[in-house]
């Protein structure tokens, strides 16, 4: 299994300049090819990741500014236009479906696959998405409209086999191999009890992602992403501009930084960057003095959660 | 005043790659700058060919296929944002204002500035603006929905003073070079009239330009656009896949040279490839075999209405 990974495909707010490219972004999670937000030009962006677009089943919207959607309808005309079959799925506040249909209604488009739209609405912590291999979660934000961040928590995997030990005991047979991935010990013909720890190795551990964006500083938010391997937080503004994020519903690289401290994240990546500031390391310097473990997303880029 | 010219922002047709633009481009002409059509990431192309946000006052929606205006809603977001003030008339198809509509509801935005929206639905040719520089006329195409190029033609100029022969006539004060520019003979204070070909030069010659995308093969077309400067006419396919042309809707190079061919065109450009066809200087040659003095249009090139 690839390690799970995080590929930018937009980290820029929404006022456009030359290589700009506003939110999106791919989480590649168990075998799981998600989308999060899908700002203009994403399409185009996913080819240039060489994302392949049938491994994408699922999108999630965190709201309906159009620096975070813009690009959804063209990515579903494609999908359409390549003659996708496989349904998806998509997470978003009320009021997508609407925009969607009206396109679609418009160029007299019957599509091909099937849209399942799972609107969002909770004002607490919800988990949208539970399946043998992960968990999502919806994480309300404070924002000028509804708008939801997102958790992805890996669910445990089973033990993996040392056969190297396994070997040794000619009782174990192949049919026992799944009580042992399951964590349990092995009684042998005699009545010997072998311990599970001998016969069988740690399974990988546990690795979760949460996305925040966009969102004013908003404490709440802390105690649902607590422990995570990567946070990726907005600032799109620097501390010198801390009036107009407040005024805007955005967040500086400083409150960032504080958020991921107080949530003890491993690491935090920065994102949704005001074109104010033209050198964006300015954001990594002023999130660094209070978080070390920081780097700011670039589009085509992508980053491991280990 | 500048030379008319058409920078093209995108030329290709719906299925993304790499560096793929979308139909949208801006003529320059007669002080206005004129866009039409909007694919998807419009707003960042503008920017590179270094257009002034401002000086678009008139956008032109051929039809509400996605690959024809999908970056409408993000360049009228951004305008927005911008603080235009300045209202923006769309000359579109039914349906388009409903689709800006629903996502200007869902994000709870007043926009700053007037949108007027001027519906299309003319079955012939219709005058759509009347001004004292240009005329512009809707030409209906032939397509899978309701389609309509677009023909721009300069207003006669006034003549060119000849400062050199007028100045050897004292009678002519300042105020009588309006009647001069407007081509009449001036009459001397002794009564000798002196013709107006003496004192005045011919002004720039006419010109136009004629968009047609997207159609089929649609012999009606060339009346409408006889003589024109520059012609865009789509090429979607090459003849070996003229079956496909005709079932999609879509034109062949080697038919977009015929229609400028009857029409007496000065030079067509082919546009709206399909990527079916990775080498673009095939359209050229197909169509070079029926119609000399044409090329294949570029994302970001200019060319020159003369």
């Amino acid at each position: 299994m690839k390690k799970p990974s995080l590929t930018i495909l937009g980290c820029h707010s929404s006022i456009p300049k030359k290589n700009f490219h506003p939110t999106a972004q791919i989480l590649e999670i168990k075998g799981f090819s998600f989308l999060i937000d899908c700002g203009e030009g994403t399409q185009v962006q996913l080819k240039k990741a060489k994302i392949k677009f049938n491994k994408i089943i699922h999108i999630f919207i965190s709201h309906l500014h159009g620096d975070h959607f813009f690009g959804l309808i063209g990515l579903l005309s494609t999908f359409h236009l390549l003659g996708r079959e496989k349904s998806i799925n998509i997470y978003a506040p009320k009021g997508l479906k609407e925009i969607i249909d009206v396109h679609f209604k418009w160029s007299y488009t019957k599509l091909k696959y099937c849209v399942n739209y799972i609107e969002l609405s909770s004002k607490k912590l919800e988990k949208i998405i539970d399946n043998e291999k992960i968990e999502v979660f919806s994480i309300p934000m404070k924002h000028r409209i509804y708008t939801n961040g997102f958790l992805f928590k890996e669910k445990p995997s089973k033990r993996k086999l040392n056969i190297e030990e396994i070997q040794k005991i000619p009782d174990i047979k192949i049919l026992d191999y799944k009580n042992l991935k399951l964590g349990k010990d092995f009684k042998t013909n005699n009545g010997k009890i072998i311990s599970n720890l001998k016969l069988t190795f740690d399974p990988p551990k546990i690795l979760s992602y949460a996305f925040c964006s966009d969102t004013s500083f908003y404490l709440p938010i802390i105690e649902h992403i607590k422990y995570v391997d990567l946070l990726y937080h907005e600032s799109t503004f620097l501390k010198i501009e801390e009036k107009r994020a407040i005024n805007t519903g955005h967040s500086t690289a400083n409150q960032a930084a504080y958020i991921a401290k107080e949530a003890k994240v491993k690491k935090l990546l920065l994102g949704h960057y005001s074109n104010r500031f033209p050198n964006l390391k300015e954001f990594e310097k002023e999130a660094k003095k209070i978080f070390p473990n920081v780097e700011i997303s670039e589009p085509l880029k992508t980053y491991y959660l280990e």
